[in-house]
């Protein structure tokens, strides 16, 4: 049976997120918890990304996982069943999370012990972009039916995510996706950004983004 | 050579939104404008069945459309080439429109003697649903790859719409989507919501659709 708490998050009395987000990142960098925020479209596939990142990499580090949603608790049901340590966030209407709501989530989630926190925002390509959470890393997904387009219409979110991962390439035959345009659109948001095209579902890929994530663990832990 | 405005949208200064959305609706009822507010998540195809609608409806109705987005004017471009009255509205960084927003498009494109006017909201499942634009109906696009455990993830939006389009199904095989459930969800928020599978880029489903909301403006302009 899958077992996890469901926290109702409260709206934040902190009006200067950004001094709360770097409280909250200074904190975890102490601490040695990387802290990961994964955003995406409704339905893009971050649950499915993030169950297989799981399985890649329970066995080396302790995991733990912040399902945000509105209103339901399917996500960290699914989640749950990896066996890693899960909490649902609920943020009743609200179409993002700061920096205060995540710390009421690592709270709940008692994220001690904890190397890898992941929070899984909501499903919103504009309102999580504008609020720093205190992560170490922001990451996105961009699936291929949404279109290749989407770094020119939702600009913020691209421009502060550290990685972009292009799900669901298995159905690319099917989609007028340009793949190439879609890469020089990213990189035009943001130089530095790191792309990694993958497949949850079929696995494609999904070594060279656990290998960037392994990396960035690691060397928050040391520094 | 396509020719359109592009509007930047200022912040609403009313609090009582949902009177000036009533007030914006008699006026709107007053002169004869049908306005339908079409919302979805990023890449649903909103643009792509909006154009399809525009070529089967234009001979027998104006048509104007607003084109809201957080910067780029890639749509109002895309729509201008079906040859109706569009503008193209900036939210600048803002996730949703509202009454007032929703009515200074209006006045920007010039929407007297418009039988249709369709204002295409920021693609955004959560914040477009707390805002009544003073439409006259509500519509949504779920695309097939979001999945159809969207209605019980994003319960508001497809609460408050009076038709959902359930658009991509040409590419149904090659995903696990269930359509019989993604109904039940549906009429589980909204018993009363009018759905319809189509696809935008076949074709298929779009006389169902465009016979409702010819309709829908027909009804409107006679009450």
């Amino acid at each position: 049976m899958s077992e996890f708490q469901v926290l109702e998050i409260k709206k934040s009395v902190f009006e200067d997120n950004d001094r709360q987000a770097d409280a909250l990142r200074d904190e975890l960098k102490e601490k040695g918890i990387f802290l990961l925020n994964l955003m995406s479209s409704p339905g893009a596939g971050k649950t499915t990304t993030l169950g297989q990142t799981i399985k890649a990499l329970k066995d080396e580090m302790t995991i733990g996982i912040m399902e945000a949603d509105i209103d339901s608790d399917m996500d960290a049901r699914t989640i749950s069943e990896t066996g890693v340590k899960v909490i649902q966030l609920h943020t009743g209407g609200m179409c993002h999370l700061d920096a205060e709501m995540t710390r009421q989530g690592l709270d709940g989630l008692d994220a001690s012990g904890v190397d890898l926190a992941i929070l899984e925002n909501v499903g919103n390509l504009v309102c999580p972009a504008e609020f720093d959470t205190g992560s170490s890393k922001n990451a996105m997904i961009l699936s291929v039916p949404e279109g290749h387009d989407k770094p020119l219409k939702y600009p913020l979110m691209f421009s502060i995510c550290d990685v972009v991962l292009i799900n669901k390439i298995d159905v690319m035959p099917y989609f007028d996706f340009d793949l190439e345009k879609c890469k020089e659109y990213i990189l035009m948001r943001n130089p530095k950004a790191k792309i990694i095209p993958i497949c949850a579902k079929t696995g494609e890929g999904m070594k060279e983004w656990t290998d960037w994530l392994r990396d960035q663990v690691k060397e928050w832990k040391q520094k």
